[in-house]
């Protein structure tokens, strides 16, 4: 079967520090010309932080677009250039202040691969220290320390809802029951 | 910890029919002025489809923005003033042919809440029965079943790489192991 969708045009609508929009029109597999409207991203990374007994590190942060304040795993755009796994090191020093001893890729994901091209690189760190927090000058964030096993039980009630971080946890919790690694 | 961001003023740059883009100016908490580029959607409906014998119903279909065909759960966009439930069984026949006579809520995700206010509703559906499968005409889509065991190692192995997907799949089984319903 085919499915390709061949670009005819493309406009750029927006372009923005954070996301761009652009409005690509193609041509599809039954002939048809249609619209795509696109967010472009440059990618983000996701981090898992665990220390020694088995509780992950989250940001509390309002988020605009949903009006509220929400709970996730530290996470961030990719710099220009940059590789994700610096990234992951980067924005977990900056939102949480730890370095971890070992940062290990758990997976990929495409968060919105219907409307945009963002992926998000997702990593566990363990073997936490303090480092040095420092924030983005307009970031605000509020750190904190829930039990993994609690914190699976608020995804499963909803009390959990943004996607890097359940997959994230749920990712990470497996790697870590078939490691052996849990306490 | 005050995280409120006041909207001062809000231009609505791109009105489409899948996605629209708004840029906000906001008030942050330390009095700085910031603007945030928020893609409003009107939320979504994904399946977790799984029949008598635990295997999974996939869709694969081309997404425009990252230029690949992918495996993803059926899934689609809530139609105006569509309930969730009913967006859920609708995009289930649409996309795979089935209907369910069981769906179950598990939860609500946001999938970009740094850029976007989209919500989807997750279900998971089971007493699968062929309804009668009618895609949109501009929409391709090839069903797939595959065991819920091997779909699990497909996203352990980054093979299925959707968020939604993910979400799904991981909590369809956990919901479906302590219901001690697995085969």
């Amino acid at each position: 079967m085919d499915f390709y969708e061949k670009t005819i045009d493309s406009t750029l609508i927006y372009d923005g520090s954070f996301i761009s929009l652009k409005v690509d029109k193609v041509l599809l597999p039954n002939g048809n010309i249609s619209q795509r409207a696109i967010v472009l991203h440059s990618g983000a990374a996701v981090v898992v932080p665990v220390d020694d007994e088995n509780n992950v590190i989250f940001v509390k942060q309002f988020r605009k677009p949903i009006e509220k304040v929400i709970i996730e795993l530290p996470a961030g755009k990719l710099d220009k250039d940059e590789n994700p796994l610096e990234c992951a090191k980067r924005e977990l020093e900056e939102e949480t202040g730890y370095k971890a001893r070992e940062l290990i890729k758990l997976t990929e994901i495409y968060t919105t691969p219907g409307f945009s091209n963002e992926v998000i690189h997702v990593y566990l760190a363990t073997g936490l220290y303090k480092g040095e927090a420092h924030t983005d000058a307009d970031e605000f964030v509020e750190v904190l320390k829930i039990k993994m096993t609690d914190a699976i039980l608020m995804v499963k009630k909803g009390e959990i809802r943004d996607a890097k971080t359940i997959i994230g946890l749920l990712l990470a919790n497996m790697y870590l029951q078939e490691q052996g690694l849990k306490k």
